[in-house]
């Protein structure tokens, strides 16, 4: 690892829309293996989200605010290009399952080819929360669906709001 | 995590029957990561091998002495009785691809369900080694088939004099 | 079970956009296996289809009417939510393969988070039918690709009209 | 379905050696959903057992005492058969997780063709047991390890005694 | 296979939107195999594209100019269509890992369905090139990640100019 | 491809004990693609079969004695050698589903890795034949389960002795 690059400091990218259970839990977890880390809300324009990128920085900042470690930040760019810019070590991405790993060996590899300094580490998550996919719960909201075990109060109280202003 | 368990302190647990190009990658990447690496040699007495633990550690010893922060031991017993026993926070486990996943995935859980501190993380080997399975690379050298890209020259050679032995 | 679930009383849901000789082999051998089998057509607004839900449940209550047990309905809302109000015990899901599965996983365990006296199993598809998805048949239609042994002879001819009113 | 196979018998075969709390989960899920429930120990004379067929059979005829429409009982040959002798009309499969689907869904394609007149479905394991593979539970607790959550009082017990004897 | 069909003529057909190093691994590679080798470019109306199917053709055409046998082509239809115009006895598709496979399996089955005289191969990619997928490398390129690893320069080049214009 | 190799000359390895109809489905494919096919018995002597090999090449050698261009051969010792030895341009292994092909891919690239110069191809199955697993077929066999659909009329025949000479 080059002397710029801090094995101490990680980064925790995505998209977050919403932040679920499951993303709480890999976060907190995250937090305590590394000095610093960095949560990276993806800002990307091509993608249609439910809440804008700086609601969901503004909702993980109020989840996450006890923990003194964590920053939460708003990304418009390669992933590898925010690391770079913050000397980071470590990137650790959440795997739920084997559903999620071919796509996300696919993403190490690229992610190492443009930057091979970075470490990709997967983080397997609790199964308790295995199934919370954002796309999902959006979708399950969208219907009525009790989606208040698959994500934080705030979280669910914002859904209700902002589903109820698209219909 | 527990105030017992360093974050600092890794593990990487293994057969390394016998070591190959594959394990030394994975092995030094960590050894960048973390303060202190142990290198863990599984002596599974079930499991039939070319080479004995003892010698496994020999070979990893003389290989990896360059690096100040690792340490090769060999350990009879749950992995996680040895994080536990070392105070250690965190296992590395290598992924080649989709093919390691369904099992390590399943493996972690199970580490995690005897051991909750204990965060077991995912390191994507790279692409240049991921054919290094130690199993076909034995099945090879039986066959006679050039294995001088796959394994450092002292276990190609290791190797050689065993199967000659066998033979 | 709930005393309110009927375990004799099922439920298959799905796009049907179009029904495929695979959806034919599933429904028919389901039915045999409950008293009553529903066959629930999502109308779900976001997806684009060939066929609207009334068309789509037409074709199939035409092709299923010799099936005493079987009733076809258009559902808009979560699934679950139409087996709670059906008192139905079990749902019933057609999977191909591999491919199908790690979705269907995923998709089962949120359906059981949500309401969790339903009990979700797998059917696998008979092999001959294994690869008519129905996204690939409307490609392969609009082509002029020969369909004739991939969707009942109705639902041919109605793509055909539909893609000559489309082009 | 054959008149003489009845869909309101199922069948739930394994190797139960031994019977685990995910073992348990999917027989009591199954036993709701069918008039009558055999569980069948498979009879395997090339795999070795921790645990005899008639003491595995032994061990879930108590645990599972409380099931007036479970029966248990002990197969030699092919599932099948069984299935034909008792005019079984359902096999009942517990899926864990991808990593199982390959394995089943090729088992089922040659049992069906092997007997077409019976349905084979899959149940998705409760995601809270589906680390509990008996085979790495035999594995730790020959080394110690806790498996009071894995399995239920007896079997532990049975485990305990079963491997001093052993060693 | 039918006199018609020409066992030493293959096709190699995809978007090649842009065209990878991959791509030409997998080209480079086939046409030594094959007396001829059509490089089939699938004009999918219903696909954006960052490149005209033309555009496309050039690139291709100019990067494969040396190769005697190699000829390129722009398909509006079926892939099996193009197959049987052409009296083609194989198509060869470029896997990179299993992430393609469950798809390529399916698409393969389908092809054979509507044209069974065609033999479909799957060549596996060099490892060295297997992150290389098309769309990832759009995405990139859009936030001004260094490309020139993945495709040839004249593809770089090409889409530097094409991104500006888009911008 | 060197000169010394021969792109029109294949050749397709395999344990074939016993061979399977969907062996045969393969090995025919594969006889209309080349002018010459070798049929390779590998004869491991780690791996207990349950015809010598010198019985599966006679076999072999009877079941495909229609095809000019066919040869069957016993070898002992690694599958590149056999193809250095023969100046053979491709391999063909025949996969049957994503069950088979994180293992096929991998055995690819290792053997890419030893003898560059050698395609390997992957035929898919015929989902006809893609449950015929030939250890899956030498257990049912034992237990007097009909395989007339899942192997040759010899093959049947020769299984049948055998199994009853061993029992």
């Amino acid at each position: 690892m080059s002397k710029a690059m801090n094995r101490n400091v990680a980064m925790l990218p995505g998209s977050f829309d919403p932040p679920t259970m499951g993303h709480m839990n890999i976060i907190e977890r995250s937090a305590e293996l590394y000095g610093k880390l960095y949560v990276v809300v993806a800002d990307n324009i091509q993608k249609k989200c439910l809440f804008t990128a700086v609601e969901r920085r503004s909702m993980l900042a109020v989840l996450l605010k006890d923990f003194k470690n964590i920053e939460v930040c708003v990304w418009q760019g390669l992933v590898v290009d925010f690391a770079r810019d913050h000397h980071i070590g470590v990137m650790i991405r959440g795997v739920r399952a084997l559903v999620d790993f071919g796509y996300e060996f696919e993403l190490a590899m690229t992610n190492k080819q443009l930057f091979p300094e970075l470490e990709i580490l997967f983080m397997p998550t609790d199964p308790t929360y295995f199934i919370l996919r954002s796309s999902a719960i959006k979708e399950m909201a969208a219907y009525g669906a009790d989606i208040s075990k698959m994500v934080p109060p705030l979280v669910a109280e914002n859904m209700r709001n902002r589903i109820k202003l698209l219909t």
